[in-house]
């Protein structure tokens, strides 16, 4: 899978991801990963389920995978959040 | 698994839920399963990183399911919300 596969959740408007998500699945992938840290989790969980629920009854959920990872904030210390990565084949 | 084994992730702050999942499986409990409804579930995923990577190293993420409930606004409308349910044990 290349990085082409993945969609990057972050603080757009929900249905501006699931047009992605939905564009990649029309332009032939039979793969697409969803990924979000910290509070667009809850944003990527929304995408996948519009996705599946709504416009592509096919699709399904392939793996859910969470993890951490090392950020560094505005005030430049290093801090955790968490991440996830929703993998949808159909 | 009995509902026992739950715990509901809400709006208080992370460790309050960080705590009574360490308490499920240091009272004997060998699998705890976290469930969460849309914007806590960013706050889920906080929490099963936190048990696992600072306070029970041998727990593991078992399982993680998304969906999607129907909720009544507060106005009476039904409405959809995402859900996350990680299944964790050691």
């Amino acid at each position: 899978m290349t990085e082409e596969n993945t969609v990057f959740i972050g603080n757009k408007p929900t249905m501006n991801y699931v047009l992605a998500v939905i564009t990649q699945f029309n332009s032939g992938d039979n793969k697409v990963v969803l990924k979000a840290r910290g509070r667009a989790i809850s944003r990527a969980v929304d995408v996948a389920e519009i996705v599946r629920n709504r416009f592509i009854s096919d699709a399904k959920i392939k793996d859910i995978k969470i993890g951490t990872e090392p950020m560094t904030t505005e005030e430049g210390r290093t801090t955790n959040i968490s991440s996830i990565e929703i993998s949808m084949g159909k």
